[in-house]
């Protein structure tokens, strides 16, 4: 059951921005504004629609009031007349809806360095304002999609003293899904009443500890966006369900997160990588992040294939300071390395285990207390397939 | 045709440690010795024969007089057991030359954390031994392979005032070429005479010129050792051909370096990365590095899809501050890319271009005055396929 939140309107429609036909083009207006709050993209070549979503936050103070998302171009690497696109949209779409140019958040995903073909967005605006409606999140989550193969939808409730609000997000991924947020959409909305410098500090945590610990192929891109929104229609002000909602808002960036890596492109299996006793957290993202792009240990994991030394090799490269005779790997309840060595283990039952859609290893460093776990995914010849046919 | 320096003899054998039954055991001897330099991975996990090799050049103060080398088995990650194989296998080897253990160089390159089978080993030596001859060089670059597809032999004559020396280099190579020498292997004989110290200048700088600026996917190993041995046999002293045998070295080197991503796993196109206008040579090899390390440019090169906007996005990514709007990328004498975004190009003479065996793509910076080259490839579903099942 998908939880809405009070305060905002969805609609989507078919652009012609995808040569296929499909919906491109996604709308979310909060009649009244909200509080926003935005990460992007850390890549130095950011897409316009990028520069412009930070202009906009920073000049409107925080408060939005509509979204407008495009897939099948990035609007990316177009100089100063793709800034000039992005910009047209938002104005176009703010005078339609009477709001200023910097209450609107746009977004573009898709490929790199065409121009953008403004006027088969600003020709559909008046359309999508007309039929959005509360219910329409789900075409909203389908027309901001690329190669992903499914919608991606989280939603949690929280409840308080008899008083209910609610988040949902809707995600986009694919490939190109690393650290620092690759080529990743995502959209949060909520009717908490909150600041948008409160909602800020929770967006960082909350991506810190899901969005930051994916991986598909270690690409990162230039459109990245998470953005979070609070109508405060419920009534509800954030500082009574403070707790609450900082777990609810993890709970739906990491099925989020989830959902994008088992979504990713050719993916066959996901791998919670669990790494434990490092130093710190950001040794032990280190060396998952390694490990995850590492392509033989994901061809390995293609082939179900327990080669256990391409891991240990990956953790040797990582650059995080190890003791090589301290490490273990454990492949469920089987450990398949011990002490840095090789360890005697079930090969059969390894290679079952393997074939599951999901599972866990888990690496144990022996140099501290801190773990943390990480979601990756294997490399597959349909991922070279799809990624070797993109453009042309 | 190939200089074959004096003074090294060599042989091989089918041991049994590939399961293909090929030849997987090679051995050089430098009957009256020669001065040894070498460079090994930087992987904290190092394979026994690498700790072992260090220490005897170290202890034997850079003398060597054997080469034993198997492939099949890594003798990595198997623990004490696996660095006293190393060792044995060098005891049984000097006691049949009549050396010091610590005047034999050992490598292994194969599988990870399988104990390597010693008896295989000491067994086939003696008859190695007998039948080594000036001529086999071919018969030892063919044993050391794993999944290379083909030996990698290069040479260069130097002639000085009537004077000759010669210097021939055998590689292996194949998947997980990366700088810092992954999974590589490099035998280099020469017949100037030189002392070590002399020796291990002259090597640093041609591997940094050479092995390190290749990569095929990005993965380093545990194995990885260049050796460069000096029989002195030519009567030719390094000072009087200096300038002459470090550009002999280079050549060598680079001609291997080649060899090897070409013979890359899989690999259908190699591609010359030109780089261009960098502030200094690191920042130019870490922005080559990311651009041939990144999964959505190596399957883009699979398809011969001149989709810049992910290089543009890679360099984005590298780590090094950069002026996206500075950014010029060429294909051949087609500009892609101006000034961070698109140039109108022809779509398929470009694909025309990518479509050959190898090609350059030229990336200027506008940050500076340094430039590199630096060798990769494309990633193909053949590499996936050929590493999915490598170990089961």
């Amino acid at each position: 059951m998908i939880h809405l939140p009070q305060g905002f309107l969805f609609s989507a429609c078919a652009a012609g921005l995808k040569v296929s036909g499909k919906p491109d083009l996604a709308f979310a207006l909060a009649p009244d504004g909200a509080s926003a709050a935005a990460m992007f993209t850390r890549n130095q070549v950011a897409a316009a629609p990028v520069i412009v979503g930070r202009e906009h936050l920073r000049a409107g103070k925080g408060r939005i009031h509509a979204v407008i998302v495009n897939a099948g171009n990035a609007n990316c690497a177009t100089g100063a007349p793709g800034l000039k696109t992005a910009k047209t949209v938002c104005q176009a779409l703010a005078s339609e809806i009477h709001v200023r140019p910097e209450q609107i958040f746009p977004s573009s995903t898709g490929i790199i360095g065409v121009p953008l073909p403004v006027e088969k967005i600003t020709v559909a605006l008046p359309d999508l304002i007309a039929v959005a409606s509360p219910d329409a999140l789900a075409a909203f989550a389908s027309a901001i999609l690329t190669t992903d193969t499914r919608i991606k939808i989280a939603s949690e409730e929280i409840e308080h003293r008899g008083q209910k609000a609610a988040i949902v997000g809707v995600a986009k991924g694919a490939g190109m899904i690393h650290p620092n947020m690759a080529t990743m959409l995502v959209y949060l909305f909520t009717d908490v009443a909150a600041s948008p410098g409160d909602l800020q500090k929770l967006l960082r945590s909350a991506v810190d500890q899901s969005f930051n610990n994916i991986s598909v192929d270690g690409d990162t891109s230039t459109n990245d966006t998470v953005l979070l929104l609070a109508s405060s229609k419920s009534g509800v002000p954030l500082k009574r369900i403070h707790t609450q909602f900082e777990r609810a808002l993890l709970n739906v960036c990491r099925s989020l997160a989830q959902q994008i890596v088992a979504d990713g492109e050719g993916v066959k299996h996901v791998v919670r990588l669990r790494i434990e006793q490092a130093r710190s957290e950001d040794e032990a993202r280190q060396i998952a992040c390694t490990i995850a792009n590492s392509p033989l240990v994901k061809t390995a994991w293609a082939g179900a294939d327990p080669n256990w030394g391409r891991i240990l090799a990956a953790i040797g490269r990582s650059g995080v300071k190890i003791k090589p005779e301290k490490i273990n790997i454990y492949l469920g309840d089987q450990q398949i390395c011990r002490k840095g060595a090789a360890n005697k283990f079930n090969a059969s039952k390894a290679h079952e285990y393997m074939s599951q859609a999901s599972y866990e290893i888990r690496v144990t460093l022996g140099l501290g207390k801190a773990s943390l776990e990480f979601l990756s995914c294997d490399l597959t010849a349909e991922y070279v397939r799809i990624n070797a046919d993109y453009s042309t």
